[in-house]
């Protein structure tokens, strides 16, 4: 591989789903009645929240009416991933983030569907499934789907749909919800059959932003913005806390559209509690639980962050987060992501970043996490990826790093010598 | 003021408390048979809780058993604060973090009462209110104690109590819960008249950690200790977008014991969000609302951060936190604090930080904030205040900070040139 041959990239954020009242023909049919009412009261509560940015949505409607289509146009999504220079996707649900015209039923999509009878949310998750499953038939090594499963709602049948969406070859994995509302956390053992089954099945457990408990923040969007990745990124530290990384060292776990810029601080801070520092040291015998290894540790081999439209401060953090566990994505079809412009926005991201880190982050990293077969994907590749000079990216550009990368992760310097006895050991 | 003038240290962050069982007596009758009955469960409760951790919690309180006692004697009290070379401390409830033994009744301190009827939330509270403006007065150039107020449970009472607190003397301000619950969120205009009441008579409002949703984390104090500070600091958002310090600009509003390494990454996203960044272009007009300045600019007028006993990671950020903006504290008498080892402590932290910074994290700042007169205190100081040299510090170990105070904040310099029209303008 040298540094002229031409980036695999693989956006690890898109989002793909029918014009919402389509959904209707792919539910099964008991549903459809209960479908109708909830469309109807959907559509009122959409245009009340649009109230104020009708002219954004209009002008973004207009200036990208033919490639809005490739939402749910197969044809036409190739097309635009084609210019945008993307050969592999991982596939979201939701892909109207602008007037939200483009969601699985009853909110079974980024919501998670938490204020929705369990066999409502499982019928519109399954609605959605089918769907997405047919859309990636369509071109298996370019698209990875991620079938929606409301775990929270049943884990029982969760696991018996993480299955089925394996067989359909749906190898995105699973989209959790951010949120589990009056159902139990994700420390609970309620839960492992479905982490269980995503091991076996090599099927990656993803969350991504959305979620959040918008009845708390009256008319600030300010308030939303302020914590959105918050509440996408939680149940990250659930897991590992709760020791699922620790019973199942092969799961996936991915956090997506949610920035990361936080996982410094974060894998920061639990790794010094964990070590047992001055300010958990009167909680630290219970606070590491069945963990045998440091937070951190944990994050190196079982999480990856799907960091879409990544800023100047994630490349300039991502030795700190570790380089193998980010993700780039376009986010396609969302106005806050990088398409239609992709390739000049990643001049301007990462034109000082080194060739080989580029390589890991925008494409082979995702290749691994998601099942793609580069080898399957080179034609295209030699067709649209981009190159490093397409990118601005010169070795003296990528000179400036190393100190950078010498120290990362400072704290694990500073860390008291871990000696412990993990329960259950 | 010269490099070798004694400091003045102010402790942001102290605790003080009778043990719960003595809060009784100052408790109105009426709550007396109520208050018994809670004190049997509460007890019950923190034996479960402190099950692994007794061994810590022995040796603790053996090898401290007289500086505890200051938790609620005064002149013990001041002993320990002149070997800590405190002059002045700002006062908040709940002395014993280890066992809970010095807390108000019905859960009335740090952690917001939530579940108890409002009756009963200012009962408590208004007991430990009496019982601390009582230790004020006992030396009241020294002592700013913060009073408990509910403001959640009721704020037509909550502001009656906000007044009855600042004619008791009581300058800390107040503290609300850093939760609401069932309550409204701190953007609603239900409070308004409580933060009114606070900016008429110069009384902070102050948040602390210790309120988060303990009932989701099942045995895994790690998920606690990951997320304990943003609980605490969340308050912080929702008044500042819903426009709280632009209705009322000399409000102060301070967060306390929750680290301040999160500060500089908050203060970038939300002022990217309001300048209008190409993710959030979407909803930008409807984000800004009835704001007129940057977030960034609000924090700087009308926000706190009593970042207690401070991290080099603090230290190294201070620029882009604001250093007018940081107060240290000792956070006695809890075992995470820096008593009684606190000039040792600073030396640590503080070494090679310039004289007149340290002078405003250690003490000037929150004399400004919580009405300290220096003048009064200045006695004290001349006994107790370490000098700069008792810090190690020196001209030549503070010489290497001009790159990071050039280019603090880096972010603004990038954002897009905000033109707006405030709603309600």
């Amino acid at each position: 591989m040298t540094s002229t041959e031409r980036y695999l990239v693989i956006s690890a954020d898109c989002h793909a789903g029918l014009p919402s009242e389509q959904y209707r023909d792919w539910l099964d049919p008991e549903f459809r009645p209960a479908f109708d009412d909830h469309l109807a009261e959907r559509r009122a509560m959409i245009s009340q929240l649009m109230a104020g940015d009708e002219d954004f949505a209009r002008r973004w409607e207009e200036e990208n009416a033919e490639g809005l289509q490739g939402a749910w146009d197969a044809g036409r999504r190739d097309k635009e991933l084609d210019q945008d220079g993307v050969a592999g996707e991982v596939i979201f649900p939701d892909a109207d983030s602008v007037t939200g015209g483009a969601s699985p039923p009853f909110g079974a999509g980024l919501g998670g569907a938490l204020d929705i009878p369990p066999d409502r949310a499982f019928a519109g998750a399954h609605a959605h499934n089918r769907w997405l499953a047919e859309l990636c038939r369509d071109s298996p090594e370019r698209r990875a789907g991620i079938a929606l499963v409301p775990v929270t709602h049943d884990p029982v049948r969760a696991e018996a749909e993480v299955r089925w969406a394996h067989d359909q070859g749906l190898r995105g994995g699973i989209l959790i919800p951010g949120m589990w509302g009056t159902y139990p956390p994700y420390h609970d053992r309620v839960y492992d059959p479905v982490w269980a089954a995503c091991q076996e099945l090599g099927m990656p457990v993803n969350a991504h932003s959305g979620p959040a408990p918008r009845h708390e923040y009256g008319e600030h969007l300010g308030i939303y913005a302020s914590e959105a990745v918050w509440w996408a990124s939680r149940p990250l530290w659930f897991l590992l806390w709760s020791g699922v990384f620790e019973r199942f060292p092969e799961l996936r776990f991915v956090v997506t559209e949610s920035a990361a810029y936080w996982a410094p601080d974060l894998l920061w801070k639990m790794d010094t509690y964990f070590a047992g520092s001055h300010t958990t040291k009167k909680m630290v015998k219970r606070l590491r639980g069945s963990l045998r290894m440091l937070p951190s540790e944990y994050f190196d081999r079982n999480c990856f962050i799907g960091a879409s439209t990544m800023t100047r401060v994630e490349v300039d953090r991502r030795y700190d987060i570790g380089v193998g566990n980010i993700l780039w994505g376009n986010d396609y079809p969302h106005p806050e992501g990088t398409w239609p412009h992709t390739v000049e926005k990643l001049r301007d991201t990462f034109g000082d970043v080194p060739v080989e880190e580029t390589r890991q982050m925008l494409g082979t990293s995702a290749a691994a996490v998601y099942g793609f077969d580069p080898g399957a994907l080179a034609p295209l590749v030699a067709r649209i990826g981009p190159t490093p000079a397409d990118l601005g990216q010169t070795p003296e550009a990528a000179a400036g790093w190393e100190r950078a990368r010498t120290g990362a992760r400072a704290w694990l310097a500073g860390l008291p010598p871990v000696d412990y006895d993990p329960a259950g050991s």
